[in-house]
């Protein structure tokens, strides 16, 4: 059994999911909680899964992140909408030869872990879950949950398979939580903005199921043309990912039950968009390279707007 | 006082208006109505005008094209997404020697009308007006209403100044109405999509007033870069717009009262839009040109689905 001791940095139907998990499977976990403090303090956790329900009558719960003890894994899964308050948050909770696991969408963000914690001291996942909170300490997982794992080194350089890695996915299998490890992180993030970008962005926009998008002739097209944007980003980048990837990843989509995003289930519940962590940050890289994104950028722009007018309450 | 015939085909909010306008100046104006011709028939037209109301309890009223006598002047005031009844329409109501005048929104539509009745009977205008029809026979005039006047031969090389011109300029002056003429309606018509593309798309996409698209600084700035790609699809069709003239479209919308753009009233009154005519036919212009716009494109894209959905009545 893992003696490695968890924090869960959201609570939420991602961080609650997995934390829960670990738990389940005997690791030491602690979870911060904002809002729903109160609720699963007294009541722990309920997951219905596709994979077994379960609860969790009691967890270590937190409302400050000051009260967690100092763990081996610190798990970011708070919305990237909230990374704004991870400096006062890491510094004293990750032990000094811990690591911060950053579990959140987008591109750019364990840069910014690293400067808090230090570049040795993050990995990264990208998590192919679906699932919903109902209500406080209730989560539904829906489909998929398995993490493709990467280490991070500077400057999103490939970091290879560290021992780090395989002790942090053995905890996770041991959970029953399927993983992947990856030798790059950097393109694995790209990758999966492949799917994101088009999907998450027009989903929102155009107020659509992925299903819709894949129907209509002109979307299609649209999603595609944006696919192809991503690639021409990550090539900017140094980070090459084949053309026959969007081929796959529209055949993904096509045999996918009809599916709102994150985003939209963000746009739609009037929480704030990821927009600057999946939109703006690949592409203030890829301008910093030189490159380009009109597209993208039209995304974009778009979603700035609408994400304002969801601030105004409008 | 002239003796010019006209014929307006499309006697809504547009077409109503001029149509109204010459026949109270004295002008023999037959109008050609569809759903509301049993109301038209028998009460007229009422025109509620920030230039003085009016009322023509009797007017020229035909629900079949060929009962309407041959005419010198016969104006287009349809919606683009109908033009597809334009050939069975125009043969038979203008005479061998007159002309007609498409007052529609959007580029490539003289060409289609030359297809029909031949070059040399083919003029364009631009209309900057604001009107509404409100019900059956009674259209409310906001603001505005002038017309940019141009004549037309083959492949929009420019025409220059007309007798002809002068003449229907003429009559419409006669009738209140501000015309300006341009001896270039091709760059007259690229100009005023420097307009219709950001707003009408965005205004529709974002659910959005001119006002607001202005006021967030992410929407604006996707208004300006998608005027410059106007300009570029213009150059490329070697029609030169000068830089400085989106500034001027800039500074013109900051000082108009919050807008709700033809095609968003079109979208909301859930009637086809003219994505053709003013993205579609603009892109493959361009495109046969070699030139890429690619948030044009978005655009277009983005509205194709939108309006695919509309038809499905989703």
């Amino acid at each position: 059994m893992s003696t490695r001791t968890y924090a869960i940095l959201g609570t939420g139907a991602l961080g609650g999911f997995y934390g829960a998990k670990l738990q389940k499977a005997g690791l030491d976990v602690h979870f911060l909680l904002r809002s729903d403090y109160e609720h699963v303090r007294k009541h722990g956790l309920v997951i219905e899964s596709v994979d077994g329900n379960f609860s969790l009558p009691q967890i270590n719960a937190y409302q400050d992140v000051k009260d967690i003890p100092q763990c081996d894994v610190v798990v970011v899964a708070l919305k990237t909408t909230q990374n704004q308050s991870l400096p006062k948050m890491l510094t004293s909770v990750v032990k000094d030869n811990g690591v911060v696991l950053v579990l959140q969408n987008g591109l750019g963000l364990e840069p910014e872990v690293a400067q808090i914690v230090g570049s040795t001291r993050v990995m990264g996942g990208l998590c192919f879950l679906c699932s919903n909170k109902l209500q406080a300490g209730h989560i539904r997982h829906v489909a998929y949950g398995h993490i493709i794992l990467g280490d991070y080194t500077s400057n999103y350089y490939p970091a290879g398979i560290t021992p780090r890695m395989q002790q942090v996915a053995n905890d996770f299998k041991s959970a029953g939580i399927g993983i992947e490890l990856t030798e790059d992180l950097f393109k694995a993030r790209w990758q999966k903005l492949v799917w994101n970008i088009p999907y998450n962005g027009l989903s929102v926009i155009l107020n659509a199921t992925t299903a819709e998008l894949m129907a209509n002739v002109y979307s299609r097209k649209l999603v595609e043309q944006l696919m192809h944007e991503v690639l021409a980003g990550a090539k900017s980048c140094n980070c090459s990912i084949v053309d026959s990837f969007v081929e796959t990843m529209l055949n993904y989509t096509d045999k996918m039950k009809p599916y709102r995003t994150s985003m939209k289930i963000d746009y739609d519940e009037r929480r704030p968009m990821e927009v600057e962590a999946i939109f703006g940050n690949p592409l203030r890289m890829a301008q910093a390279a030189g490159t380009h994104l009109p597209q993208i950028s039209c995304l974009y722009h778009q979603l700035k707007f609408l994400d304002a007018k969801l601030n105004e309450g409008v």
